[in-house]
């Protein structure tokens, strides 16, 4: 039986009843462990499941994630128990990397300034406008998203250097480093960007002593996990004057509450966790569901695509 | 002797005499006719020419307009005294790329909305989230600016429809239309983006019947010259809502009046003509001066870049 933790949009449900007609589904808005009980199948968003359900999961084989977050999910117990785990992770590419370019660009071009003028009625022509063409930018985590902010970023004639534990080449990349020579690159780059997910390793990698070798007028993005920076690093920095502007669409506490200090500065851009989202999000997660639900059938666990690596976390 | 209507930056003034060390140079803030006498050269920003100019050309051969727009001059007059006139054109290229993109990706991503419930500190997951992706995109005016505009979209995999008199192919673009068949197209297109300049073909080229066309959630973006359309069918097109969001960063009237009712609509955006600002801007002016000083001193005035055709007035 394949059991899903979320209900799904009519059309889209239909549309994967009929073609996978030999399956049974189930699919209920919170975690029923009856259903879990005689569930082969799990789809979730990956943010119901604790080591509580553990004890229910008697024939599952494999859970499919529809999102790309998975740091809730007891990955090292579904290890132990055997059982297969696959996201989306490729399927935010589009929509992240198309938000990434909409905030430098708008940055660049002053958009922000030029919509506040605009709602007094202000004809000013004296908004500062850089072109993004011949910038250097960092990117930390040059993956499936990484790789396609690199390459739109490259067609606006931007250098992109990219940055992962090992320095290994990476698509789209005009040159890598490692984590280890980050502080030495920052002093290049106008626009650092991180969409680096939650590990032990990427927890507080960017500090203080980061933001003091970047550019004053640089741009700094995180689109990955709140726990790559503390509050009140960036607090600081902006305080500072240490950094141009700082875009997060991720915070260490979410939603980022009322009284955060962060709302404040001019400099600032608190973008509400929406950067992956897309009207055609679910749409894609069920084509890659149905492609692989096709290699599950072959018996072929181990090339189901996006397996997560349980010890890894990613 | 080359006479300059504007005062250049110090820097870029000092780089210009020390790179053309074998012409005497002028620099006044206004057209000084004495010196206009006397000029063989003049640069100009094109806008401070008139009729009553032109009997004090009498050395004039060559006039170097540092920026796109010529429609204030007297071309017929100046084809008449046989001066050629050469622009740069293909300057705004980039920095007006950037803005149309910015602008198209901001409302794709709501950045706009975004912006407006960060004064309000308030995390509002609910905006919607488009994907540019796979969208289709009509640009009236493919030559340098819209060219480059497509090549852009184009790395967004968004389909690009270029449209011109003669529907004769251009760069970057996957499909070409006609002037004529732009009605028939534009049911089709999810952006519709001018960058033509003004001339008698193109005033009020686009009408109430236009919009009609247009499906009701598309971006109309005016970003060539403000005689495109008129006022009023802006207006008509918004309250109807026959069109999904306008941006213009040119108007028929500029600045636009405190009064004009297109400040009002929230699905109107005013940009202050800045798009082809940028701040290296006159710099590659410069860089194309010297280069065509070279074409000039040869005596090759038929090869100079960018020259005029003052007939058609472009």
């Amino acid at each position: 039986m394949i059991y899903f933790t979320f209900d799904p949009r009519p059309d889209l449900k239909n549309d994967l009843l009929s073609s996978i007609r030999e399956e049974k589904f189930e699919f209920t808005r919170q975690v029923d462990v009856e259903l879990l009980k005689q569930a082969e199948i799990l789809v979730t968003y990956g943010e119901d499941l604790t080591v509580e359900h553990l004890p229910f999961m008697n024939d599952l084989k494999w859970i499919f994630v529809a999102s790309a977050g998975i740091e809730k999910m007891p990955l090292k117990e579904l290890k132990e128990k055997g059982i297969a785990v696959s996201n989306v992770r490729g399927i935010h590419k589009t929509p992240m990397a198309e938000s990434v370019l909409a905030h430098i660009l708008t940055a660049y071009r002053s958009l922000k300034t030029i919509y506040k003028e605009e709602e007094q009625k202000n004809w000013n022509k004296k908004v500062p406008s850089k072109e993004l063409f011949g910038s250097t930018a960092i990117i930390l985590g040059p993956g499936a998203i990484g790789g396609e902010i690199g390459r739109l970023l490259q067609a606006f004639h931007v250098k992109t250097i990219g940055c992962n534990r090992s320095g290994k080449k990476a698509d789209f990349m005009d040159d890598m480093i490692s984590f280890d020579g980050l502080l030495n690159a920052l002093p290049e780059a106008d626009i650092v960007i991180s969409v680096l997910p939650s590990t032990e390793e990427t927890k507080n990698l960017i500090t203080a002593e980061h933001f003091k070798a970047m550019k004053n007028d640089a741009m700094f993005m995180n689109f990955g996990r709140g726990s790559l920076v503390a509050t009140d690093v960036l607090i600081e920095a902006l305080e500072n004057g240490e950094v141009g502007s700082i875009v997060c669409d991720v915070f260490e506490e979410e939603p980022l509450p009322a009284h955060s200090a962060l709302w404040n500065f001019e400099q600032m851009t608190v973008s509400p966790h929406v950067s992956s989202h897309s009207s055609r999000y679910l749409e894609r997660s069920f084509d890659i569901f149905k492609r692989n639900m096709k290699i599950y059938k072959n018996g072929d666990l181990a090339n189901l695509e996006n397996l997560v690596n349980l010890e890894a976390g990613y």
